[in-house]
């Protein structure tokens, strides 16, 4: 999964992309010190056609997010974890790898803290970087009526209650074979990315980036010993929600609304052809992210210290 | 909180409420033959004005919801736990006592089966069986506006987020006192009567009913030491909503929606000063329901049995 | 629970004991500050005859253990919570009150940091505290001989596997009633105060101090849906254990082995006669306390935050 | 991973061994059952030299324990799933495949109930099977001064507090980068085959067996968020104790003492050269196992039911 940066690709890192959320401040004014410290060193700055910072007089290029991964080298997400999803999307199906920039403290994926950020983003435009390739997964929504709707997901599809303070009652299948009816909140099929997000939460382990799995974790299950299982990234997940009164269920892809299952609706989720490329600096460690952001070690214990 | 039955208390089961919902063909027949067995015994029978069972030529008194309460002396719900919740809406304020009997297996707190209901119900009316008070607890919605809610719950008082994939933020304060900020997808305020239902799923203790105590579980905490506490029955619990954008909150008495709790808007959940009276068999084991609804016991183990 | 100091009972605190792991240098040096301030300000100073911390030529009262307790008018405990408890095995049945100093971080129960510990005591001494009486509860092994061994615990009972690592067959009653044969690594009875110690992290719920309850908490319990149960604090817990080849199974009192159950005996867990009085800086409180203990608050979140 | 039986592999089951418990009536009984029906098939019956079950006049072959896995052309094990695991080191090295007996309630090992033992046994005789390869996992215990013990496991490594009611502290390693320091009552290293078992009750989530993976789970630990971590089958997982007063730490390979662990030493665990295959009737269906021994599905839910 990990890999260090190839000799020759870093050459083509010409023009970049700033996405973020431009009505947070921080994410905004890193924006601006970005594109300056980029355009200084004779890169082509782009940008979402829509986005509000006033870069002054630089001349960052604005397109449409459709054309974005498209015209990118590469994409500097700026904000949190959500940013790395939004930028996932951006990129999927281009091969455009994406580095993060977190305005607050380290995410998953948004490894780089703002102090840093012109030091980290020239070692990875000289190419002291690793590369960090993500599977993404597709959520097909197969209706009664034969349409269908489709979802990319880095993190997580999420089947869930929606509008009700009913529980949900639903089926699990993997590669055609029936798994279990479950009665609860919904479900949570995440990948090794998405596991330490809501899936976490919702009681799931952590994956390691290089398992290539899925995880299914029921959320508020009705049985207790409904519990999570991880099957292969190459299986096939199918859910079918069971007919019960007044019960709505949504699905969401990387917490963005797909649309609503309903009985007699198949959803299927598998591994997408596209996957995303993350780069990290050149020091990047999985397991210090993890000790960090899961507040890790000695000084955070409950209980009794003698 | 199990008391025997008083010597004298049973001479007034004059008139009976049957309640349940009529649409399950168990529960219809159920209403019919325990109909027709309790006229045949002398008694009357009350059920709401709006049941579309067929009772025929036997002379059933239909009555307003409202009005039931007041009018019987006992409350037959027929069906699961939910008609239970259902009865004890009907019976709140009136001290009338409720009796359950399960249409399936048999629940929490409807624990007479149907095959034995007539013995069961004869029993009762010849007073043999165990009294067990339940606390009811209140939730009043007090909104930025002044304008204020109120709810009542024998379960659960329920903070979820609402038509909305993204967490909700809220904090807690108990006596006044300031407990914490909650990111996750809610919180259940369950009784000990509660505990066994939907806060048991969010991964709540099992509070024996003679514990004078309110529980908080957080639903899918994003932080993962967001535990349970469990506080005093005489406990004010607040709680209130952090400014978000894109999510929103919905409050539910028993399953029951009671309205959206705003940024602004304060929940109060405090004992009610009603209480409903529960009907046991004398035979009444709490623990061997327990052991029955969670499938405790050797058989049921997982693993290795070498 | 918590009450003010009441007007005249700090008046005697004249003697006060200091006890604490002298092999810790930060609690030998936090001896012998507080002894010399103590003896500047007229009080007399006692230590356990054991303590190998050099007073110098401070006229520090070295008593035996059993002695302490009488001899007392308030215990000073420096370490962490395992100190507190050995304090409370001092403190038992001779109504001395406890004060707490932690040599680390913050604990449940010791919550004067090192820094003020001469101010805050001072304060106590002149009568500005909190007093927190918090149950004792006695765990009686009956031997199928007839003899009988007895121990007392602040925090909780725990029954545990011994020198194997086979599981563990057990009963659990509650005021004579049967409630579970449970499979698994043993259990945990633990009192309000135990509650965030570990039964935490055997998966039990928090306890308010101000609750009069015993929670039982089954450690890796074989059966999934073997889950907490919170009982009166008037209750009489009876656990015994069921005959299985090779394996053995200890009984401990805050984590000091009280002896083994074997098949036949049986281990009664109820409340004691005594309890301990703990006194806390005049702005105690819980809530804060147990916010920083388990790390609660915004910034420790896991997962996407935008 | 499930491959259904090679054309011509099953005309090599010419030697079949007996292993089981023999003082279970049950297993004994079922042994005998079985010898005569293989005998009279003309097969070749094998068991272990110690088993002191009568087979009367029966020629019934009786080997080494270390003989019997290269003598067998199939191992039938009767008994649960310990039996199985019993079986596996029995196999191990040698190739050659098992067959589970279950004598109680169907094992997740041990899939064949006693009824239907005879039938089941001439189908795989027969060539009606499926092959079940599962990885082994290898223990290496190196001890500071150089000495080193191995262990195999198909289920588990486990490292547990060991005669102590004391908290262990260890550190994790995977693949040479640290991992965490945790503080608990252990770790559980399991295989997707071992997942089901003593990792399950840990709060360990379920691995598919077609999972190359094995699953850290921390037994209670004392930091909450210190959470199941699934990582690669081809990973090196360390393990290594921290100084601690008064605890011991032994590692258990399926359930069987490896050694004690003291500081200074390493743990370290990863695939072993061998694996072992399970045989199935040709219907088997991991998911209907699982729902069975999970007893999952509508009837088995707790709460409110409507």
């Amino acid at each position: 999964m990990l890999k260090s940066a190839p000799m020759s690709r870093h050459l083509r890192f010409h023009r970049l992309a700033l996405v973020g959320n431009p009505h947070d401040t921080r994410v905004s004014e890193s924006m601006q010190t970005l594109a300056k410290h980029l355009l200084a060193g004779g890169r082509r700055v782009l940008t979402e056609e829509a986005n509000p910072v006033d870069f002054g007089a630089a001349p960052v290029e604005r397109l449409a997010p459709s054309a974005l991964g498209a015209a990118a080298d590469l994409i500097v997400a700026i904000g949190g974890d959500g940013t790395m999803l939004h930028a996932a999307r951006l990129a999927s199906g281009h091969g455009v790898p994406i580095l993060g920039v977190n305005r607050g403290r380290l995410g998953f994926l948004a490894d780089v803290g703002t102090a840093e950020m012109r030091e980290r983003l020239d070692d990875v435009l000289a190419g002291r970087y690793v590369e960090d390739r993500r599977a993404m997964f597709r959520a097909r929504l197969l209706c009664r009526d034969g349409a269908e709707k489709l979802g990319e997901a880095l993190n997580d599809v999420v089947l869930q209650k929606w509008e009700t303070g009913r529980m949900l009652d639903f089926e699990t299948w993997i590669d055609d074979r029936y798994v279990n009816t479950h009665g609860g909140d919904g479900l949570v099929v995440a990948t090794a990315t998405g596991s330490t997000a809501y899936a976490l939460s919702c009681g799931g382990p952590i994956l390691h980036p290089g398992i290539d799995a899925l995880v299914l974790v029921p959320i508020c299950p009705h049985t207790l010993s409904d519990r999570p299982i991880v099957v292969s990234g190459s299986a096939t997940v199918e859910v079918r929600l069971v007919e019960r009164p007044n019960t709505r269920a949504q699905v969401t892809c990387d917490g963005l609304p797909l649309g609503e299952l309903e009985p007699g609706d198949r959803l299927f989720i598998t591994r997408a052809q596209t996957s995303v490329t993350l780069l990290h600096p050149a020091d990047y460690d999985y397991y210090r992210i993890l000790r960090s952001k899961l507040r890790w070690g000695r000084g955070d214990r409950v209980g009794p210290d003698t």
